[in-house]
C-alpha cells in the first residue's frame, strides 16, 4: 500500500477543511495562534501515515482474534498496544487540550479530521483512544485539579486508559433506573457498588491503569435521574506521587461477543463485590467528579462529544468502504453496457455500469456528506469554545445541540447502508471475508445502537432539541440553512435548483415541526420521532451538500465535477425521500400508538 | 422450546394458504386429487416440528463451526447430515414430483409453505436440500429417462445431492463470458474442462454422490450465450445398475469464507484438471442435458424456481427475526412511555414504546408480505402446471415471469432490513452473538447477491419482463391489481382507502413504464432499473397486503386486527416511498450515465 486513498480522500479533506470550513481562519484567534495551515497539514499527514502503517494492517486480525478471557484476564490481539502507543507518541490524545496540560491547542475540527484516519483504518483499535480522550476531557471540564493531575495527564500520555460506565443490566437506554450506589466514606471518598454492562475497554492490559467514569446514585432515591453523580473509579488506586497503588475493587465479570467492532473489548464489570478489595477501604474506591447530583449533566457533556465521534467513526467506515468499492469497480471487468451487448467485445470494468455508479454515488454522498456534517459540528465546537464574540459562542452551542442527534444518527444509518452497497458493488466477493467491506458492514452495525440508539436520538431531537428555548435551536438551524440558500440562489442554475429544492423541504420541516409541537398529547407527538429524525437528517445533509457546492465556486476539475455529480445524486435520489416522511408526520398518524401488542 | 412460533406463525400460514390463496381448491384437480386440507396440514406439521427439533438446534453451530478443508476433504458440522437425512425421510425432497417418480404430487404452494420452516430454522442446512431439489427438477424437465433414473431418483431419496455450476472467476453475472468447455467424446459423453466459482454444496460427504449441473460451451464460439449447454457431471460416475463407480475428475480447489450462510459450504471447483481422471475417460465425464445450445434456457427454468426459493428463504429469515424480536420486546422491560415519565413507576416492556412498535410493524409487513408474495408465486406455479384451462396456464406463466424478479429481490432487500430492525429492537443484546438475530442479519445479506444480484433482477424486470410480448406481462399484472382494487373498493373505508392509494401508485407505474419503454436509448432507459424494481416491488407488496385485507373479510380477532394494523403501516409508511422513485424515473435522469468515472 503506497498511499492512503483507500481510507479517505486527502483531496476531499483539504477541500472540506479549507475551501469550505475555512479552518485556517481559526489561527487568528489567540488559542490557535501557534498553528498554521502547515501545522494542520503536518498533523493530518502524520495521522494518515500512522493509520495506514500501524492501524490498518491489524484491522482484520482484531476481528478474527477477538479479545478473550484467559484466567480472568483479557487477552487482546498483540498488535493493538503498539498501535496505541504510537498514537500516543504523536500527541494526538491531548491535541485539543490546553498548553498547560501538555496539549497542542489544536482546533477540534482538525482533530476530528486527523482521528477519522484511524477510524477508517481500524475503528476498534481507535475505540480505546476515543474513549480515553472523551473521559479525560470530562474530568478536565468537571474534575478537580488533583483529579486532572492524577488521572488526566496519564491518559493524555497514553499510560492510562478511560471508560464510561453507564448502562446496567436493567438500565440500557433508561438511565433513570440506574441502581449502582455510591456511599460517602469517612475520608471523603466514596464506595461504589453495582454492575455495569456494555463497558467498552472495561478491562485490558494496554497501559498501567484504567480510569472508569461511573454513574451512580448517592441519595435516598432508588430511581430517577436527580440523584445521579459521576465517580472516578480507577482499576488501580493511584498514590499521591502518581505511582500505581493497590488494585481497586473493580472486577471483570465477562466479555460480550459481538457481530463486529470486535477489537474493542466489551465487558461486564462489577464494582465493590469484594473480589479485589483494597486494604482498609471496604469497597470500590470512587472519587466524586464535581458536585453531587450533577452526574447526568456532566455525562451529557461527554456524551455529546462521544456522539459526534460516533458519527465521525461511522462516516470514516462508510468512507473507506466507498473508496475500496470504487477501487474494485474500476478494475474488475464484468459484463457489458446496454447497447454494447455483443459478447465479442471485451468486458468492461464494473464502474461502467449505471447501477454500479448509482451505488458508488450513493456511498460517496453518504460518506462525504457524513464526514462533512461531523466536521461542521466540530467546527461549531471550536466556535463554542473560542469565538471572540460570546454571543457567537452561545449560538454555536445552540446549533450544535440541535445538530448532535443528527450528527450521531445520520452517519450511523446511512454509512451503514453505504457499507452494504460496498458489499453489493463487490458482488459475491464482497460477501467473503477475503475483502474488507464485510467487516466494515459489521463494524458499522453498532453505530445506530451505542451511545444512544437511533430511537433515543429521535426523542432527543423532536422531544427536546427542537422545542427547547421556545424552539430557538431549530430557528437558528433554519436561519443558517436559509442563509446558505440565499447565497446559493445567485449562483449557477444547478446550485440554485439545489437550493430551491432544499428550501421547499426546509419550509415543510418547519411547518410540520410546528404541527407536532402544537399537539397536546406526547404519545402522538413523539410516535414517529424516528421518522422526524430521518427527515430532518436528510434536509441537513441536503444543506451540507449545498454548502459544498457553494464552496466549490467555479472550480472545474475532476474533483469538482465528482462533487457536483454527488450533490446532484443527493438532490434527485435522496432528498425526495423527505416529502412523504413529512406528510406522514403532519398526519399525526397513530398506527403505532393505537396498536395493542396482543395483535402482533 | 415448546412450540414453533419463533420460526413462523402457523395461524398466519393457515390464513395465507386457505383464507387467501384457497389452496384446498387445488384438490379438485386430478393431479392433487389424493390430497386434502388434512394432508396439507399434516405435511406442514411434520416440517414445522422437524425444523424445530432437528434444524434450529444447530443453526448457530453452522455459523461457529463453518465448513473446513481438511486433507482435501470438506469437514462439515456433524449435525447437518442427520438433519438432512431426517428431511429426506419425510419425502419432502420429491414432494412436488409425479407419483411415478415416487413423488407426492404436492402443490408447489404447500411445498413452499413447508420448506419455509426449514429456512426459518436453519437456512444453510436447508440450502443443501433446496439446491438438490432444484437440480432434480431441472433434470426431470429436460433430461432423459435414463438420467432421471440414474441421478434424480437418488436425489429424491436424499442419497445424492445436487449443485448448479454457472459462475466462473471471470464470469459472475456475465454468463456470456463462460469459458468452461465440453468436448464430445467417442462414446457420446462429453469431457468438461474449466473452473467454476461460488458453487454451494460443491463438495462434502453428506451422501453417496454429488450431481453437478455445469454450464459449458460446446461450439466454436469463445463467448456469447448461444453455444452454452448444460451437463450432468457427477462427482462419482454411476454404474448402469445404479451403484457408485469411479471418481470423476471434479476437484475441490478451495472454500469461500463468508459473512454468513456459513453452513452451506461454498466452493471453487475444477473440472477435468486431471486430479481424479477416471480410467480411459481422459477428463471430467459429463452428460448433455437435452439438446446442445439449450443450456441457458434450461438453466433459467431452474433459475426461476431458485429465485423464488431465494425469495422464500429471505422471507423466512425475516419472519423468524420478527418473531424473535417480538418475543423479546414483549418481555424486556426498558424505560417508560411519554407522559408516564415518573421513575417511580415500573419500567414497561419494550413493546409499549411507539418506536419499537414501528420497527415491529415494519418487520411484520416485510416478513408476512414477502412470505405472502412468494406463496402467491408458488400458487401461480401450480396454476401454470395444473390449471384445467390452457389459457389460464399461459396467463399464470406470464404473470409469474413478471413477478419473479420482484419475488426474488423484494424479500431479499426488505427482509434484510427486517433482520436489521430485529437487531435494533434487541438493542445492545442484538449486536451480540448470544441472540439469533445477528446471524439472521448476516445470513440475509447474501440474498440480494446470489442467484442474480439486485441489479440483475432490475434489468430483468425493466429490460425484459415488462417489455416482452408488447408489455403483455405488465398488462396482466396491472389487470390483476385493478381487479383486487375493484373488489376492495366496496369494502370498509380502510380497505377502500388502501385500494385508492394503491390505485394511484399503480397508474403512475404504468405511465412511467410507458415513458421508459418509449425512450430510444437503452443506457438512459435502464439507468435506474434498480429504482424501478424497488418501486414496482413496493406496489406489488401494497397489492399483496390489499389481497390479505380483502381475505380477512369481517374477521375481527387479534390476528385480524394485527393484519389490519400492518397493512395500515404499509400504506402509510412504505407505499409513499414509491412516488418520488417514479418521479425520478419519469425524469429520465442521466446523473449516473453522464458520470465520468475519473470524477469519483
Amino acid at each position: 500500500m503506497h498511499d492512503t486513498s483507500d481510507l479517505l480522500s486527502r483531496t476531499d479533506l483539504d477541500f472540506l477543511l479549507h475551501d469550505w470550513l475555512r479552518v485556517e481562519d481559526l489561527t487568528d484567534r489567540p488559542r490557535f495562534a501557534e498553528h498554521s495551515r502547515s501545522t494542520f497539514d503536518a498533523i493530518i499527514d502524520v495521522c494518515a501515515d500512522l493509520a495506514r502503517d500501524r492501524f490498518a494492517p491489524h484491522n482484520r486480525r482484531n476481528d478474527t482474534e477477538e479479545p478473550q478471557l484467559v484466567d480472568g484476564r483479557v487477552r487482546l490481539n498483540p498488535d493493538v498496544r503498539p498501535a496505541l502507543d504510537a498514537l500516543a507518541e504523536t500527541g494526538l490524545l491531548s491535541a485539543t487540550a490546553d498548553h498547560q496540560l501538555g496539549g497542542l491547542q489544536l482546533p477540534r475540527v482538525v482533530h476530528l479530521a486527523s482521528a477519522a484516519w484511524f477510524a477508517a483504518a481500524n475503528v476498534s483499535t481507535y475505540g480505546y483512544a476515543m474513549l480515553t480522550v472523551a473521559n479525560a476531557h470530562l474530568i478536565c471540564a468537571h474534575g478537580s485539579d488533583e483529579q486532572v493531575a492524577k488521572f488526566v495527564l496519564p491518559m493524555f500520555e497514553g499510560r492510562f486508559h478511560g471508560t464510561m460506565c453507564l448502562s446496567e443490566p436493567q438500565a440500557g437506554s433508561s438511565l433513570a433506573d440506574t441502581k449502582t450506589r455510591a456511599r460517602l466514606a469517612e475520608d471523603g471518598t466514596y464506595r461504589v457498588t453495582g454492575t455495569k454492562l456494555w463497558i467498552s475497554g472495561g478491562d485490558h492490559e494496554l497501559g498501567e491503569n484504567i480510569v472508569h467514569l461511573v454513574l451512580a446514585r448517592t441519595g435516598a432515591e432508588t430511581s430517577g435521574v436527580r440523584g445521579l453523580s459521576l465517580f472516578i473509579v480507577p482499576k488501580f488506586l493511584v498514590n499521591d506521587d502518581g505511582t500505581i497503588g493497590e488494585r481497586n475493587d473493580v472486577t471483570l465479570v465477562g466479555l460480550n461477543h459481538k457481530l463486529g467492532f470486535r477489537g474493542t473489548v466489551n465487558t461486564v464489570l462489577s464494582f465493590g463485590d469484594g473480589t479485589h478489595r483494597p486494604r482498609g477501604s471496604g469497597g470500590a474506591v470512587g472519587y466524586l467528579v464535581g458536585a453531587p447530583g450533577e452526574g447526568l449533566a456532566q455525562m451529557f457533556h461527554m456524551m455529546n462529544a462521544i456522539r459526534l465521534e460516533v458519527g465521525a467513526c461511522a462516516a470514516a467506515l462508510g468512507y473507506t468502504a466507498y473508496r475500496k468499492s470504487l477501487a474494485y469497480a474500476r478494475t474488475r471487468p464484468q459484463g457489458r453496457t446496454p447497447g454494447a451487448k455483443s459478447a465479442n467485445l471485451p468486458q468492461v470494468p464494473l464502474v461502467e455500469h449505471a447501477d454500479i455508479r448509482r451505488m458508488l454515488l450513493a456511498q460517496k454522498s453518504y460518506a462525504e456528506g457524513a464526514l462533512g456534517l461531523t466536521l461542521y459540528c466540530a467546527r461549531l465546537l471550536d466556535e463554542q469554545e473560542s469565538a471572540p464574540d460570546p454571543h457567537e459562542r452561545d449560538r454555536a452551542a445552540l446549533l450544535l445541540d440541535v445538530l448532535t442527534p443528527i450528527a450521531k444518527s445520520w452517519p450511523s444509518q446511512w454509512c451503514l447502508r453505504g457499507t452494504s452497497l460496498a458489499i453489493q458493488v463487490h458482488g459475491g466477493y464482497g460477501y467473503t471475508r477475503d475483502y474488507d467491506v464485510e467487516q466494515h458492514y459489521r463494524d458499522s452495525r453498532l453505530n445506530p445502537i451505542h451511545e444512544g440508539t437511533h430511537g433515543i436520538q429521535a426523542i432527543d431531537l423532536l422531544g427536546r432539541k427542537t422545542s427547547m428555548r421556545d424552539g430557538a435551536g431549530l430557528d437558528l438551524l433554519d436561519e443558517k440553512i436559509r442563509r446558505t440558500i440565499a447565497a446559493a440562489s445567485s449562483l449557477t442554475t444547478e446550485v440554485a435548483d439545489h437550493a430551491a429544492d432544499l428550501d421547499r423541504a426546509r419550509a415543510r420541516l418547519v411547518e410540520v415541526t410546528r404541527v407536532l409541537h402544537a399537539h397536546p398529547e406526547p404519545a402522538t407527538r413523539l410516535a414517529n420521532a424516528s421518522i422526524y429524525l430521518e427527515a430532518a437528517g436528510h434536509i441537513v445533509l441536503g444543506w451540507i451538500w449545498l454548502q459544498q457546492l457553494v464552496a466549490l465556486g467555479d472550480r472545474d476539475d475532476d474533483f469538482a465535477r465528482g462533487k457536483r455529480s454527488t450533490a446532484r445524486y443527493f438532490r434527485f435520489y435522496e432528498l425526495p425521500r423527505v416529502a412523504p416522511q413529512l406528510d406522514l408526520l403532519a398526519s399525526l398518524d397513530r398506527t403505532t400508538v393505537d396498536l395493542d401488542p396482543a395483535w402482533l
